[in-house]
């Protein structure tokens, strides 16, 4: 059990087809390849979709048929495709997403998702999806992480974002801002920064992180003047988070925490309270590096920080740098994760 | 009366004797007169104060009594300096704030404002204050803006912000962000946005500025899905924007905003609807340059973008960049401000 899982690969579900998943992830893995990188990694996808990308594309990997029973494709020789279902290959092409293209990615994503849970694969990085289509295929569900949390029955995990030396997690995501105040408990941030705390330990290397919590309000606050959130919810959950041995600090005002004195992020990693608080800064400095992270799965999964790009599908300029980032971290996640599961063992 | 306004100086209140104001308005002089500036200039604030502070520093302008009815004297030459009231400088030492600190920083402001409504002075550059010992001093004003819109009579005015490239206009301010929601509306915003264009045209001399639009929720409320505040506030009031021939965009989503696709903001200025929605991106890219400007004042006022900064006032380590930044955004917009009333004449 524990060699099958020190030889997982990580997987890749490559996401809508009609999108610029296939060319993100071909000319990612190229990358990879030419950074003589071994990362032993396969797509769950369309073999014929990932083919037909390839061959638009020219000097990448060869989409090459593969299954988890079989042994990987070293990247230096091909790029293994697992292709669960029929190809939906006829029925797509870039920029013309279909019903049936939404119906494939969400197999695939199912498919990567039981062979992390089952420890045949170590990693999962997701491809952009379209999740209106999804909705209309009769997925009713809002993201890829929330998928995965009902796929695992996980009940608490969060968003996190990671670019450059910026690593976030957010209390909440995606509810309107006039609804942000009275979602914030004690509880719920207190188990965001517990839980950023255990990936930072676990999946980061980092043996003592030191966490910076964002308030909510102008200046946190002010002492109360703009706001009584900062005194109510969020010193109480760091104060709880520091009795249970965290380097939490904060509530730390909004517009300034992110600033560079020395060049650098001063934290290990942030708690943001709301999405646009965390995502203004990381997407204002790092847009093209950005990697979503789902945190408290039983396995560990990334995903570049974009869309399926309709627009730009097929055109062949997709930049692949998000995806290289997604790869990278998942990968240096699941070597910490394996190897204290080895410890452990 | 045209004559008077064109030669009418740019003047500097000191702000808090005991804060880095007098430290920082030296070096930013000091800095202009290295450049070869001859911008007309002198300071309302306390002399002994300011020399005090220009002997510890060494190689600064030396400041000298002036009154607004003598001749300037020329930043080459020293650093005139109008002491409105009696001394404080026995009663304080940096970093040791006092009512009677508070009570002068007070007392500048104020006869500057009348020089600027007089049109003897042609913009106001305000130092940094304590707001909590004006409050005790009797002076129940949340910051400059208020005070300087009570003494000119404006109803309408805004908070903006500027640094590099970016310039940002605040829809509301200093408020708790649960009470955001509800003070949008759609006469707030588009008046923000009119006032911006307004700035834009007369002082910053930008024929036909092209203004982005925030949204307020995630993803600017994805149609709706996360609250509905662009649909019922900020998109109407774009449209009346439009209609009165300014170009606004949006609503844009926030996170992706700021981001410089092309190596540089890709809009001549932003509105964003809560202050750390703009105030996140400004000085996590900006620190150190980052202006306070108030819109819809009948002078121009700027500021640095920092506090009083007690902890190092007196040892000689404050940053002047951003108060250099505050001289010439104000003498820009004052320049371009004179001409159009002059025009006008």
């Amino acid at each position: 059990m524990v060699a099958k899982r020190n030889s997982a690969p990580l997987v890749i579900s490559m996401g809508d087809p009609a999108g610029i998943g296939p060319e993100v992830i071909l000319k990612a893995v190229a990358r990879l390849r030419a950074r003589g990188d071994a990362v032993p990694l396969a797509v769950i996808g369309d073999l014929e979709v990932m083919r037909a990308t390839a061959h638009r594309l020219g000097n990448v990997p060869s989409p090459t048929a593969w299954t988890p029973d079989v042994s990987l494709i070293p990247i230096r020789r091909g790029l293994g495709v697992f292709s669960p279902g029929e190809t939906s290959a006829g029925l797509t092409s870039p920029g013309h997403p279909t019903i049936e293209g939404a119906r494939a990615a969400y197999r695939y994503i199912v498919e990567g998702a039981k062979l992390a849970l089952r420890g045949r694969a170590c990693a999962l990085v997701t491809g952009p999806i379209n999740k209106q289509l999804l909705n209309r295929a009769g997925h009713r569900v809002p993201g890829h992480s929330e998928l995965l949390a009902r796929i695992s029955h996980t009940q608490l995990w969060r968003m996190m974002f990671a670019g450059g030396d910026l690593r976030l997690a957010l209390v909440t995501v995606h509810i309107g801002l006039a609804r942000v105040a009275r979602a914030l408990t004690r509880a719920r941030v207190f188990k965001t920064i517990a839980l950023l705390a255990l990936h930072l330990r676990t999946e980061m290397g980092i043996s003592q992180p030191r966490i910076a919590v964002l308030g909510f309000n102008p200046h946190a606050g002010e002492g109360g003047l703009f706001g009584d959130e900062e005194i109510r919810v969020i010193k109480p959950a760091i104060n709880q988070a520091v009795k249970c041995g965290v380097d939490a600090y904060g509530p730390l005002a909004p517009d300034t925490a992110f600033v560079r004195l020395h060049g650098r992020f001063d934290f290990d990693a942030a708690v943001a309270m709301y999405h646009d608080q965390g995502l203004i800064a990381l997407k204002t400095l790092e847009f093209d590096r950005a990697v979503n992270i789902t945190i408290g799965l039983p396995f560990v999964r990334t995903s570049p920080d974009h869309g399926t790009a309709y627009d730009i599908a097929g055109r062949g300029v997709a930049n692949p740098s998000s995806m290289v980032a997604a790869i990278d971290y998942a990968w240096g996640a699941a070597l910490r994760r394996g190897s204290r599961l080895r410890k452990a063992a």
